[in-house]
């Protein structure tokens, strides 16, 4: 154990800001960070857009449900998957682009892994952050308002800014449910869904003085027994995304 | 700036690496540390097969197109994307789980926040990661060999280990065409790609002795001239991943 793994064990999401906003230093140390994340063959196929206009952070709070720590946070970044960069980087050598399932799931991952970086970064500066994925849940309005190209979308969002709460750690699956030796368990995966619904069960009632009494497969089935985000697909084919 | 941060952007790859085997916690604290990462709405749409077995080690480095250090290393992760444990978790409440593009999203994003933590929580006791995107150049027969169920996916593996070289930093986009405020800067992009094609240039130049002498933009165009992995999309449905 060091300092770093008692950082990264100590995450949790923060959804209470102070409106302070983040010095020029902070925010280069975050995206600097986040540049050195690994990338698939170099490519760096992201693109990070800073949002600190307020106007335009209480539009995309609204936009992502009405997230009020959207509109709060010092400093709110939207990361998206960009093979914009790649189509102009392909044509500029005379080349066509080619693009697919592939390279929109590279494009994604390179996405997350930077964002990891910039949240532990922040972390590390004593700010908090809270990953927004209703930034997806009116994709369209959030890419006129970023003036978005085709074969870009956005990810996530990510708020940063001063903790105004201290809320505790949320428990994960057990370990067994997660790390598997050598080929994929479907017992453990089993038991550990059941274990898991005990100590979230315990967790929610404590957390709520006895007024929730759930499980998480209660709640995984309760967002999952309908489609969520449908219009996601039709989306990225608008964009010139080709899943195919 | 503090020694968190430093740690992030010292980042490189390691590709060679001592025979040692990671101690047991070792392991506990990187996948600890993945565990805390930030998870869409907490489904942990992820789980990690951790590979030690010298055999499986050798075979997964031969399927991932010959990487000597998929073998070498103490500890081979792979990330799978997993909606095989919400599937079950949806219909142990009496539910039809429903999956699309949303959810592939979410699956492939946590995966990549895990690996990300641990990919720092590993750095931070002085070992090295790789990341092995050439996991998904034979996506089945890696699904067969790890049992993978449906609707699970090998996103990417990660070599773990002893590090037994030092490589130079790999420089990065500008700032400028990877980070924009407000709104997404088509001008700062090309503006970006042009500079970083003279940083890449010279970074080349120089690690060979002035044998390679290219681009970043052209080494992009090589790689998206031509479809890549375009097997991916039929071997994802095949598991039963529906991208609509």
């Amino acid at each position: 154990m060091n300092s770093v793994i008692e950082l990264l064990q100590q995450h949790r999401s923060i959804r209470q800001f102070k409106p302070d906003p983040l010095t020029p230093e902070q925010i280069e140390a975050i995206v600097a960070s986040a540049q050195m994340a690994s990338t698939s063959s170099n490519v760096q196929a992201y693109t990070i857009i800073a949002v600190t206009n307020p106007a335009a952070k209480a539009e995309l709070a609204r936009l992502a449900g009405g997230q009020a720590y959207v509109e709060q946070c010092g400093l709110f970044l939207v990361f998206c998957a960009d093979q914009y960069r790649l189509k102009l980087a392909t044509e500029q050598s005379g080349e066509t682009f080619h693009q697919n399932t592939e390279s929109f799931i590279v494009s994604t991952v390179d996405a997350a892994l930077a964002a990891q970086n910039a949240s532990v970064a922040a972390e590390s500066l004593g700010l908090g952050i809270c990953y927004i994925g209703g930034i997806r849940n009116q994709p369209d309005e959030v890419s006129r308002l970023l003036e978005l190209p085709e074969l870009v979308y956005p990810v996530f969002g990510l708020c940063v800014g001063v903790p105004d709460q201290d809320p505790s750690l949320r428990p994960r699956l057990p370990l067994g449910a997660v790390l598997h030796q050598g080929a994929y368990d479907q017992d453990a995966i089993r038991e550990g869904i059941r274990a898991y619904d005990d100590i979230t069960h315990a967790y929610y009632k404590e957390r709520t003085g006895g007024r929730t009494l759930t499980t998480w497969s209660k709640g995984i089935a309760d967002k999952y027994k309908q489609p969520v985000r449908a219009h996601i697909r039709p989306f990225l084919e608008a964009k010139g995304f080709q899943l195919s």
